[in-house]
């Protein structure tokens, strides 16, 4: 089992801002692409078991790391925004 | 949901040449520890359905693609093989 420890972390962060992303859409399609889209920007930190994850996840507590993932994820909140490709838009 | 495609797409590959790395350790702990250690020296290709990640394997068919991933597997393969961190070599 190999587990990409930059998913969670993204995730728990996008539902920490996404209220704050101005985003056009909320629905799961929308929130879907712009997590595959700040994680394919994203260095992968692939781990083998879910324990080694949190070594992971405590280096991003460092507060330059942590900004430097939401502006990531914003830009990537924006492109969607601007394009969104879900069934409420088509 | 998110995935990677490389995910599958490196452990494939790893499943078919595991035979010609010259592997000291075949056991399950190495060979996620090769897995891992490639998909982080990989760009990952997140989609977000297993039907997307079919485009993105197809990519791969071509020669050149496949084999710049193959050379970092057997070059993880050497890593893990020279240090192996499983029960056996403890």
């Amino acid at each position: 089992m190999v587990i990409n420890a930059m998913e969670q972390i993204m995730k728990d962060l996008l539902d920490e801002y996404k209220g704050r992303l101005q985003l056009n859409c909320t629905c799961s399609t929308c929130l879907d692409d712009i997590l595959a889209l700040s994680l394919n920007k994203t260095t992968p930190r692939y781990v083998t078991n879910i324990e080694k994850a949190m070594y992971i996840k405590a280096e991003f507590i460092d507060k330059q790391e942590m900004t430097s993932l939401l502006v990531k994820l914003a830009e990537c909140a924006k492109i969607v925004s601007d394009h969104p490709m879900c069934d409420n838009y088509q």
